[in-house]
């Protein structure tokens, strides 16, 4: 059973490949749009909020989404674990699974594509695929955005673009953002001046949970600041340059390993993955650092033990909602860091029985 | 073939069990004896050196000496190598492996009674038994000391007893010492406290490997510092007494941790046997503080992967010397960390081939 939940719970999204999928975990895209003869969602009442729900919902039906057979799911409707479960899977906000109000998301078939609906914008629509797909990922939320727009009229001013409740995403209404591993780069401790390069051509650097939240993993998010006087197409076009720089750097640094110190990232590699293995209490954070260390291991040839996928796995199955998921019921911290350690184990052998 | 030399190669003094064996890794006595009219090895030439050898090499066939099949190897005839994968098997001492001296061993078959020849002093007869059997190690040893004593005159002084080449020694010519595996006490931190009372009552604290060296793998080795004015019986219960002290504070030590802390013993013990099974380089240091975890693990029926040999067999094995004997060449220091972490990974998968 619990074989099951872990084969079937890591996000879907991330099971697939994609290009530099050894670098690049994921790619995503996230457009905001708001009806223009409704209030913001903190303003509005469940009437008008309800309106909203419904009218997507039908707008969706009016073409061919994309979204497979799509399922819409209201928050009130969810535990709050279940809701968090959420937000670690990447489909819903923070902001979305917390606000009490009269909101909801339609999940596509394969979970690739979310749309939040009253969360800080009345519509936020959200593709996220596996390695760097970006220009994939706009045309797909580009398609949504043509078909819902087809019955709904957006609030849009000629000058600024498209309003939305908070001023920084005015215009565009984008943000577009990607998940990249850079262990190599961390390694070599290139990685602050890359990072700080990143920040001065207007792009923002984040850990792997979003706005404020700590580098863990050597997992960083690089996203688009500016929504304003720029197309769509030149921003997703700067962020693909950058990033495919930095993919570059990363390549480079890991073939600069290769050459100078294999053995000690092998080392490592093992160390990590021993020490995941057989530990009994593991912290997320410690879990990840690990993980990217395995990682790293497997994606230059030097581990064998597992496959590459169990860093995109266990970065979800870890997080606290899905541990107390996995166990169906709630869990103090320290029983958390038990059950993760467990969780791991599971995993790890679903691998080696695989090799057996 | 590797595996071959590390079954036969971990001391063979090492692999009987004894009472406490859990604790007491070993127990030895070792007597220091001098001719009468032979000056003292230092002082002496070839011709009475090797006078030596043959005098007591015949007084051991005139009785039931104990020693099997003993053989008789002269240092002059080993390689440089093979004599400090003696010293680390506590065959010989490392002065008798430095000093280019016409000096020798004599061994007994199972190498649990090793009489050196030449080196501080004329003979110093060596027992070495698994667990705390000091007495047992001190009748065996008295036993070949009257055997050679038949035919021997020994310097020997009424009022200040047996004569040695270092005043230290002058007395009984006995020292005797017990090798402790104390990692329960190591983490309550009571370590200290207790190590400080040993030296109060007359007793000295050393490391693994002797006089000065560091502790490692939280062995200690306890031995008595006086040789005079106290009777070997004397000396031998003032040892045993306080070490069946240490041994009792061991085992509540350890049963405090199963009550408070299993779980965090049992991480720790995993993660160092994950660390050992994977790790690509491994100091002697590392290794023996990784392995005392894991024989802590094991020994609190904490962690079923090895059994508590491990300890026993790879603090031998994993010195340079014996990895140089395996490799069949000489290796740097880099080179033997490597060398290191392989012949541990082979000694854990003679267990776990074991167990499947």
């Amino acid at each position: 059973m619990l074989d099951k939940y872990i084969r079937e719970t890591g996000a879907k999204w991330m099971e697939g490949e994609g290009p530099h999928h050894n670098i690049v975990l994921s790619s995503r895209i996230r457009l905001a749009r708001n009806f223009r003869e409704v209030p913001f969602p903190s303003l509005a009442g469940d009437e008008e909020t309800e309106q909203v729900i419904n009218s997507v919902q039908e707008s969706l039906k009016r073409g061919e989404s994309g979204l497979g057979r799509p399922k819409t799911i209201k928050m009130k409707d969810l535990s709050s674990i279940d809701k968090q479960v959420m937000v670690e899977k990447h489909l819903i906000s923070p902001l979305l699974a917390k606000e009490d109000r009269n909101s909801a998301v339609i999940l596509s078939q394969d979970e690739d594509i979310s749309i939040m609906l009253n969360e800080e914008d009345h519509i936020r629509i959200q593709c996220l695929f596996p390695g760097l797909q970006l220009e994939k990922a706009f045309e797909m939320a580009d398609h949504i955005d043509d078909l819902i727009e087809e019955s709904v009229d957006y609030a849009f001013d000629e000058e600024l673009g498209f309003m939305t409740a908070c001023p920084t995403n005015v215009g565009t209404g984008m943000r577009a953002s990607v998940m990249l591993h850079l262990p190599a780069l961390a390694i070599t401790g290139q990685i602050n001046r890359i990072l700080s390069a990143v920040g001065q051509v207007g792009l923002a650097v984040r850990g792997l949970y979003g706005e404020g939240s700590e580098v863990v993993g050597n997992i960083f998010q690089i996203s688009n600041q500016i929504t304003l006087g720029q197309s769509e197409q030149d921003m997703i076009e700067n962020l693909l340059g950058v990033t495919k720089q930095i993919v570059e750097q990363e390549e480079q640094a890991r073939k600069k390993l290769e050459e100078d110190s294999e053995l000690k990232v092998a080392d490592k590699a093992g160390r990590s993955f021993g020490q995941l293995s057989y530990a009994r209490i593991v912290t997320t954070k410690e879990a990840l650092d690990l993980l990217s260390q395995v990682r790293l291991g497997v994606d230059m040839g030097l581990l064998k033990e597992v496959d590459a996928t169990i860093l995109d796995d266990l970065m979800v199955l870890i997080r606290p909602a899905n541990l107390q998921k996995i166990a169906g019921k709630e869990l103090e911290s320290g029983e958390r860091d038990t059950k993760r350690a467990e969780i791991i184990q599971k995993r790890i052998n679903m691998n080696t029985d695989k090799q057996e």
